[in-house]
């Protein structure tokens, strides 16, 4: 087996030659020599060191193998790599996408952007409260009218991920209108998701920062003409709009009183803060909403101000580089003890993936160090029939964030209680494994244990716990970016294939407009498998 | 960086030591310069090469970076495992899972196994055929008596996966009761599936092979209060049960003619085709759960008579070998192109990792050798938007399958048309990269290309080819356990878990039996996280 980085040994961008990175690499030397379980035998008080707690929300670390002392060369790392001025930086608003020349300002969203902030002349917060007032007047509007029994979120990507999340994260109150959304281009999903429901009491919002989304446009036009069909110019009515681009909403047929604004500095998958999360609004209620940027804001607060070691999200960022640096892991398990956040592994897969799933730095140069890792996980308990074999007995070592609900939303306490205990006794078995009998007279039972594992406890899944959990693992995802160099907001390697997939059409559908003069022929992998797929399609 | 495995290097089993695996590692020291591109230039008849067309299904493998002799070697590997011997010897009911001393035989299920077969004294194909008498029967009878709109299956893992898979993937006939799927202790989940419904006309299942999965009885338990509360005695009508523990069903309440029988030689992920199949054969008919088997029974009738360099199974196994243990690739994308398969990653994430996330071998020695990968995915087009740019610029490579179905089943043809050409375009960007213009000046905008990607295309999505699609992961995953010379059936990972959970049950709450003496105390984080969420649970 080989390196994997060897044939790209090209100019280093230096991050693996600076002191601080040796100081881990001599660290990690001794690394798999560390157990945990020893750990707290030296020192009693590990737990209370290798935790912190705030406002409802508990981060337990100390089940990670990893010692003090490993833990100051990662904080030097975080120092030398200026962690404080980037974050300073992009509260801020600076420029710090370069490759798009924009700022990235979620946290703006909720209102922890400083006071004044204006970016291309307008001011921030004024914008921020202008949409909070238009969404507060047309989600109010909507529930106490009650003709709209169903909204239909059609958008993909951030869009999609975060608010399908959070709706189904809470709960709103009852008579409230139902939320479907559709991403996928595959036409069974809007299909399947109008079938049961009534145009005259549904609303369609169409959610695109761009209003080019491809998968999002098409569902549109469908979604238009289902209400059209039912009633000439219902669509007029029953469509709203979340984008920065009103001009081609507009022109699409959108009443300018139901465009809801983005911005330029408003990334699509940062973009639940803002007036993507107007389902939430409808369906839970604008305090709920409120009160999910009030989550994220207390977040940002401590991700500015406290000390570095004791900051949560530079904590969980710095394992995660230690493991995927030092320790060769290459992914991450996201563990929801929550049947409500089964979603939560398919957001943050989305944020972090997309974000440092990169290899050039932010200078251009190849990387020659492991960026971001899979991340991917499952609900708990149904996790622990699904993939946790691979987890406590697999070749790989996986560290795993388990994600805990202190408080039921329901008066069935035996099924908390051991909904609890086997989140637990999951982060002990990792932990702790088992060489002991019956391990030792029946290989099969043995564990090899010292798994890394964070616990995450929030008080109650509400929309304000809700939001500090989110805003942490952006957090911690920027920290990371920044310390790997690299750009984390952009999303170049998605682009290539929406120029080929034009190709494609038109090659096989002179109909259809290309993207470029002549583009070249497909492999003929790709030319055969198009001319197979069509002629089935075809004769169908 | 050091070697994941290197404190390990304890007695080998010998497969490294190999000839044929050491042929491999020489073929891998050039792996790296080969380039999918110039393969297809070096040979124009490289696609008719590398890809197998079989009743209504294609698989195209001619998008990986291997050459013809890397393939012959990967066969010469197979062939010194024996796989053919022991392929024989599963579909013979021979005990291959050592440590349970089972047979294992679900393509018994699909009439798969020789005639006259028996296993403890019982002829296989006799209970198969009184099995699906009786499912037949009930789920008509069901049907006809149009009283049960709601069947709600209690079930977790295997019992829970693969029906939700297939009733998610199939239209059932207008009419045909729902099917809800409860399956996480935590009591949201059944609190929230039986708030609308109404016991009168709800059915449960309780599927559980040994009726003692902690999940399913704490379910069962609170759906049969719901129904006896609501009407005395109505639980005695309203539930049925999946299993090979008859008598603890009975105990339960359930009345004997609506209890479904299990064998041991089926194992929970392989389930789907036993009688936990019933909530489809209730949902979409019988002859649509016999379709599914005989798709799977084709799949199984290939796999054990096609030469194994012409057999699907064998070459996925073979070429996922190749990335793992010489190509450092250590996860694996499963990339439905059908918003119906959105499950399929899930379900096939635990039959791959469930099987293979092993580190002792089928004699107990520790390998020296990675075993299963990590398997996530999600559908597309809605991955491209979510975690698509780590596949193309990440710094690992992720092999992936994309599964195209080529008739779609409505009548949006324009979506249709769009989806192929994305799925597509991505396998082509994938293998092609792009390293020229605009890359060469905008480092963000390269693509170094060269990712393995499989494309399985199916005619359409209907019973018979999903059959097909999943007997083919199952023999892949059969294939590579054999290769890792892994006892695939058993699932001892999931084992310590449990024991600690009863562990901590009893320490917060005495009232709880233990399941050994005096169980140690945890950790002290655990025991410190224990005492936190117990208190702030009793005191909510």
């Amino acid at each position: 087996m080989q390196p994997l980085l060897k044939k790209f040994r090209m100019p280093s961008n230096g991050l693996t030659d600076s002191p601080e990175w040796k100081a881990l690499q001599k660290d990690a030397c001794g690394a798999s020599a560390i157990r945990t379980r020893a750990l707290f035998e030296q020192d009693p008080e590990r737990f209370n060191k290798f935790h912190i707690a705030l406002d409802g929300l508990l981060f337990d670390y100390s089940k990670h193998p990893v010692t003090a002392e490993i833990m100051t060369h990662l904080i030097a790392l975080a120092r030398a790599a200026e962690l404080e001025s980037w974050r300073d930086k992009m509260f801020a608003g600076v420029q710090i996408n370069t490759t798009e020349d924009r700022a990235v300002l979620h946290t703006a969203l909720r209102h922890s952007a400083p006071e004044g902030l204006e970016v291309d002349g307008e001011n921030v917060a004024g914008f921020i409260s202008n949409t909070h007032e238009q969404m507060r007047r047309y989600s109010e509007s909507i529930r106490r009218e009650g003709l709209i029994h169903d909204v239909v979120v059609i958008g993909i990507g951030g869009p999609n991920l975060g608010p399908t999340l959070v709706y189904e994260a809470l709960s709103g109150p009852a008579g409230a209108p139902r939320v479907h959304f559709v991403s996928n281009i595959d036409g069974t999903h809007i299909t399947q998701t109008l079938e049961p429901l009534s145009p005259d009491h549904t609303l369609f919002i169409i959610s695109s920062k761009t209003f080019k989304t491809l998968e999002t446009l098409e569902n549109a036009q469908t979604a238009k003409s289902w209400l059209d069909d039912f009633k000439p110019g219902l669509s007029r009515e029953h469509m709203a709009a979340v984008t920065a681009n009103r001009e081609d909403a507009e022109a699409f047929g959108i009443a300018p009183a139901q465009i809801f604004p983005l911005r330029e500095w408003i990334g699509g998958r940062y973009s639940l803060w803002s007036a993507v999360g107007l389902p939430i609004a409808i369906a839970h209620g604008f305090d709920q909403f409120e009160a999910l940027l009030e989550g994220a804001r207390t977040i940002d607060t401590h991700f500015q101000t406290a000390p570095l070691d004791r900051n949560i999200p530079v904590i969980m960022a710095l394992l995660g580089l230690w493991h995927r640096n030092f320790r060769a892991c290459t992914a991450h398990a996201i563990l929801p003890y929550a049947q409500k956040l089964s979603r939560l592994p398919a957001y943050i897969q989305q944020v972090d993936m997309e974000s440092n799933g990169k290899n050039t730095d932010r200078d251009g140069i190849r990387v020659d160090y492991e960026t971001g890792p899979v991340i991917f996980g499952g609900p708990g308990t149904d996790a622990q029939h699904a993939f946790f074999q691979l987890l406590h007995q697999g070749t790989d070592i996986i560290p795993s964030d388990f994600i805990l609900v202190a408080r039921p939303n329901h008066g069935l306490d035996s099924h908390h209680r051991q909904l609890l205990a086997s989140a637990l006794a999951q982060t002990q078995a990792l932990m702790e494994g088992r060489t002991s009998e019956p391990a030792n007279d029946a290989p099969h039972r043995r564990f090899e244990g010292n798994r890394p594992v964070s616990t995450l406890i929030l008080e109650q899944l509400d929309a304000y716990h809700l939001g500090m959990l989110l805003a942490l693992y952006e957090h911690k995802i920027f920290v990371q970016g920044i310390l790997w160099r690299l750009n984390s907001f952009d999303q170049w390697g998605v682009e290539l294939g929406k120029t080929l997939a034009q190709d494609i059409l038109h090659q096989l559908n002179p109909g259809v407009v290309p993207t470029r003069e002549n583009p070249p022929a497909p492999d003929p992998s790709t030319q055969n498998l198009a001319t197979y797929l069509f002629k089935s399609f075809i004769n169908s």
